[in-house]
């Protein structure tokens, strides 16, 4: 018999809106992991300070431990946006830790010191009231248990939702706010009787390092852990970290809910809410966390705190198991409406622990009539209501009926659920190495996804690379428009708004409009002594012809305005007459109706990032290019090169391959090249004429050793033009020190940054880190 | 006899650059004119404080007397712009004048106090050097005699025209600046010697007040003036303002120049080279004025003193008057170098003398050989040579033999002449009645001019406004780049650069991108509490159709996203249904892919021009209208109001005209209504639905009379976006005292401030001194 409340569905079912809605909602989430050193042993290093004061991170803090990272996530509107915000948190957090530190990816620790050696978590200064928490904590539970690391998923309903239902649904003279509370303790009270099932499906802590705890059936390993034998979720246990009494509370009334919570903190068995370790709890982010102001206020969300962390998954948790939680929440919503009192409280209690100690050996599961019934049809049951909801209101949604299949098949078959997968993984590997492996892993993974943020893919890569950077440093991060890469920045009272990166507050208006017209900037430069190419451009023969004397006894470029292949340009590096300077003219005339005539500036080309006084950056750029080997073909060095991960197309990553197009062919073919010809050994064979990174060209950070009279005079150019965040593109002469033949080629104002932060060759330069630096000091 | 330099013309002759530059130079004009009033007496008012102090404002000074302004153009590159130079600031100054003032255009005075009455020019300190300098020349001439008024005529070659002349005719170890002081050298002993023809031809005062002065055979008229029989120039006569003797100098050497006034100043006949009234001067703007700076630095450029204000010009000289000095001085460099001994020099002012006071007469012109010419002979002889060198160098330049002939024509005929026709005038109004006609006139033609800057007719009508109160305010204006209207205002020491009158270094970058974006910058006003009309735009039709809940009981507009007609829009002002909405939602997406579900906020719109904490003018406009006499059709009344001289097209003018295109026919037919319908009297027919003036519509100036509340709301919501140059368009309720019903409508970073320049009705706000007030403060 499937009870689901048929006047919830039926309304829901009749508007389509609201089935949308019912299937959204908003998500956070909360994850601890343990730092851990190569040989497994817990991180005794400080937290990293790239991270800011704990106290001011609203993302990554400590838990308990000093080595016990947390990683908060915003609050996301869909389970597709939690999933991507977590894992780019546990990125962010990977790629900071101090060199050889990794995660530890079970919610079960590693090898750790004596209570004694277990750093509590540290704050700026020794009587912070989380620091005396803390303090309280280690004494009455002891620092051990509290290594015990998992996930905290809140929730709550669309509130638009909510309101349609209360305006069908809603008691005479009843609040919205007392409707809400209501629904919640519904839910609550599904989630308290259901839960076994749920830490069935989700459970991933069957083993744990011998000394840690001493649970029964638990089978020693080679490496001195043991594993449960048919065990699930230790922390879910009561060898767990839990309330040393079971809280039996009322669900069925808001007040009951407080009042029996006052009851128990009355009687001392906890002593405020924050110690009230309930699998759920009701919560509210505008209250001080108190009973008084939740009280006061009413429930806004709840937080499910029986999740494990997933050593299969790198981040820790899938997105199926996600979906799934959201799916087991809203059952509660949409199942009949049972009361759950005390006594059935520790039935459920009983189930729990049967579960995470036993359950892959699928006991029976107690009824609140005292009546067993068999493991498989109760959970069947269970999820029979949410394929059977999810085809009546969401029919086309094959993603949530598929996360419903999938936990079928791991009721069905034990050997299916994550825990067992990763018992196998432990008796295979041990205990350490398979989660060193997965930390190893995961970091891999982590740095292989560095350059972009997970979820934000369709903006560019610089405003990725500077949101990792934000929630590094703890900045809440808004989109304001994903098209035009707008975010604003905010950090205490401080914000700034960001266009593309570099689109700051800094820079004033005007200045960028001289940068956008190179006429000007070469005018202002020049007027304040900063050598530029002299050139002009001309639409009409006529005035080309008479600039001759311009130009003579200069190096010159004559190109037609609007050229990209080389294709009617003349280079005169030497003396040349009125003929020839003519006869270029007509050239170049002849393939456009605008030409240019530019002096010649010898030398290489270096971009020089600047930031207010400062160059945080600087890059050498090559035309795309392979260097032989005496074995392979032009072509099959291409296709090595372009094998690089960070080499992709279309600006998705941060360098482009090198294409084999007809621009390529025609260089090749100027150099008397084909694609078939196998280079000699560290021949360096050119693909373009053009050093930019979009035509595959090769990047190389050269800030360190950059001779500081340029660095000063992109800082001189950048100051004369009062550009604040601004690229400098120099001609370096080719002996360096011949200053006075360096030339300045352009300012940008939208300097593409992600080429500094993810170079060809060389060290990357964390420029995301260095704006926020620059708009925040 | 043509005695030209034939070598000079056929090396010229030989390069069409050489021809174009010899025909170029720079130019620079002085011009005095006394400030007089209603009656023709000299004004006796303060020098304007709005052109800022005399010392600070380089283009607008006093002469000798505070009641005589001088302008002063910038250098030019061309006749065409020093002509417009001139125009330009001979209007800004009108129009700055106190209210009944006007500017005197006559060389000779108007009425004037009595000598001790004459108030001479002030300074910020008693004893500034120009104040003492005048009050020794109050002492050695008098006063009167200082109000005589003049142009000064400042000239010099293009220095690459006399770098391939000295290339090709330098003497051995002749350095640049050596062969440059003799060219300019042989330019005024040319000028010197033919003067006489240039005073024919170009002389204004033929008339004066009497008492003023006594010259013979000056007739009295019967506003008791005097006219000079056959006379041209009283101020080019000794009457005039000179040296109390002829100074006659060395031109055949720099070296015999500079000692033959050392000599001058020695015997004590001037006291130093600022008092050398000569009617040519070598000078240059780089020396402290002095002979011996001179001497060390050479010449830079040629002024001529000799030039009277043309009152039959509403800027004092005509454009073939600058062209034909210009060809003088040409003539100069062209002709035979012939000496000019002392001797030479007292026969050349006594030709001088005799054309000033005789010339209409034609005397013989006395020739350095001592032998008289015919006074038609010894003119074409010169303007012969004009015509003759234009004929071999510039074959196609029919404006400057046109010149050339308009001269030959007053010489054939006197009664062609400047002088002649002024004198005509006179004898016709009386001296006063005419030159005060000519002030009024000239005034009027200021103010029909006031919204342009005569020359920059191709940048926008906000530019133009903005270089004028630049110039009004003694600041220098580079054009950075014309088409883009990027200006650089400098005073002092601080410059600021200026894209389009508003785009300035006040704004922050990301802030106009926030403007830029309608969504963004809705969502900032809104986060900050100011009221913004709520809604959304929809590309699929799903989505919009489930956003009914989003609207239901708002007033709302729903529209194809690019609709231009009203054409597919529905307005709901009152209750409407979820079928009407999407009906109304189907309608507008059978007229675009995209549309708008916009809350209505009824009201008028305004638009706020917000600089800093200040609304400097507010508007209001009207959608394009005529208002019925009951006499004349629709189409008779637009065109009287398109007969306004400040509604032109192409947004040339500050107004637009009402056009009678299919959107204005569309809109009659909407209201039963056709183009030759007669309107009731005082009815009024709207012939467009938008408010813009880009469409003919009207703008109000309400700056004064609008509720602070609003202004108040302006500015507020421009320091929510961190605006300081913006234009806000508030929509204000049918009830303006009922707040809370107003809402923002728009950011706009790039306001167009020539609407409050020039509006429709009410005051003109001077939006050009107020961004500069603004920007300089």
């Amino acid at each position: 018999m499937i009870n689901l409340d048929s006047q919830y569905i039926s309304f829901i079912k009749k508007n389509p809106l609201l089935a949308k809605q019912l299937f959204s909602g908003h998500f956070g989430l909360e994850k601890e992991n343990l730092r851990v050193t190569p040989s497994g042993h817990l991180a005794l290093t400080k937290h990293p300070s790239i991270f800011g004061p704990k106290e001011e991170n609203p993302y990554i803090k400590t838990d308990f431990s000093e080595s016990q990272v947390e990683m908060i996530t915003p609050v996301c509107d869909s389970v597709e946006d939690v999933y991507n915000a977590i894992t780019n948190l546990h990125n962010i957090v990977s790629l900071a830790l101090p060199e050889n530190e990794q995660l530890w990816p079970n919610s079960n620790p590693t090898l750790i010191p004596a209570e004694e050696d277990i750093p509590i978590a540290e704050y700026q200064t020794k009587d912070h009231p989380n620091r005396l928490y803390r303090e309280h904590l280690a004494v009455e539970y002891g620092k051990k248990i509290q290594l015990l690391s998992g996930i905290h998923y809140n929730f709550s309903f669309s509130d638009d939702f909510l309101k349609e239902l209360f305006q069908a649904f809603r008691k005479e003279n009843e609040t919205f706010q007392a409707f809400k509370n209501q629904i919640y303790l519904k839910v609550a009270k599904y989630f308290m009787k259901n839960r076994w099932l749920l830490i069935y499906l989700t459970g991933g802590g069957p083993a744990y390092m011998d000394g840690f705890t001493t649970v029964p059936d638990a089978v020693k390993t080679a490496d001195n852990a043991r594993i449960i034998k048919d065990g699930i979720s230790l922390r879910n246990s009561s060898a767990g970290y839990k309330n040393k009494d079971s809280l039996h509370i009322d669900y069925d009334s808001f007040d009951g809910y407080i009042s029996s919570i006052a009851r128990h903190i009355e009687n001392g068995r906890i002593n405020s809410m924050r110690e009230f370790y309930n699998p759920i709890r009701l919560k509210n982010s505008h209250t001080d966390q108190t009973l008084e102001s939740l009280a006061e206020q009413g429930v806004e969300y709840i937080e499910i705190r029986a999740i494990d962390l997933n050593p299969l998954e790198k981040n820790g948790i899938s997105k199926e198991t996600l979906h799934f939680i959201h799916l087991f929440l809203i059952t509660g919503l949409l199942s009949e409406n049972n009361r759950l009192c005390p006594d059935n409280q520790q039935i459920s209690d009983d189930n729990e622990e049967k579960i995470a100690l036993f359950g892959l050996a699928q006991p029976p599961i107690m009824g609140c009539d005292h009546v067993e019934t068999p493991f498989l049809e109760a959970g069947l049951l269970e999820l029979n209501k949410m394929s059977t909801f999810l085809s009546e209101l969401v029919p086309d949604d094959k993603e949530l009926q598929d996360v419903i299949s999938l936990q079928k098949e791991r009721l069905a078959n034990p050997a299916e659920t994550i825990a067992a997968q990763i018992a196998t993984k432990i008796k295979e590997l041990g205990y350490l190495n398979f989660h060193l492996n997965v930390a190893k892993e995961s970091l891999e993974e982590a740095d292989a996804e560095a350059y972009r943020f997970i979820g934000a893919e369709d903006m560019e890569l610089s405003t990725q690379i500077l949101w990792k950077s934000a929630w590094k440093k703890g900045l809440k991060v808004d989109v304001l428009d994903r098209s035009e890469n707008f975010l604003r920045l905010s950090l205490g009272d401080k914000s700034e708004i960001v266009k593309q990166a570099t689109k700051t507050s800094k820079d004033n208006y005007v200045t960028v409009l001289v940068m956008e017209n190179k006429v000007v900037t070469k005018r202002i430069l020049a007027e304040n002594d900063i050598r530029v190419p002299f050139g002009e451009n001309h639409t009409e023969l006529e005035d080309a012809l008479l600039s001759y004397s311009n130009f003579a006894g200069k190096q010159i470029v004559i190109k037609p305005k609007s050229t990209n292949y080389g294709v009617g340009i003349s280079i005169f590096k030497n003396f040349f007459t009125k003929e020839a300077f003519e006869e270029a003219i007509k050239i170049a005339f002849s393939h456009d109706s605008a030409i240019m005539i530019e002096e010649f500036i010898p030398g290489d080309e270096y971009r020089f990032l600047v930031m207010g006084d400062e160059v945080v950056a600087v890059l050498k750029r090559i035309p795309a290019n392979v260097v032989g080997d005496g074995i392979h073909s032009i072509r099959e060095l291409v296709e090595e090169k372009n094998s690089d991960p960070l080499r992709g197309t279309d600006h998705l990553k941060p360098l482009e391959k090198i294409q084999q197009g007809p621009e390529e062919t025609l260089m090749l073919s100027q150099q008397q090249l084909m694609w078939e010809d196998i280079p000699n050994l560290n021949q360096t064979v050119y693909l373009r004429e053009n050093s930019n990174i979009s035509t595959g060209g090769d990047s190389i950070n050269v800030t360190d050793e950059m001779d500081s009279y340029y660095k000063d005079l992109a800082v001189r150019a950048a100051k004369v033009a009062h550009a604040k965040i601004c690229g400098v593109d120099i001609i370096v002469p080719p002996n360096p020190t011949d200053y006075l033949n360096a030339a300045i080629i352009e300012l940008n104002f939208n300097p593409a940054t992600h080429m500094h932060a993810f170079p060809y060759k060389g060290e990357r330069v964390a420029t995301g880190d260095k704006i926020i630096d620059y708009l925040f000091k």
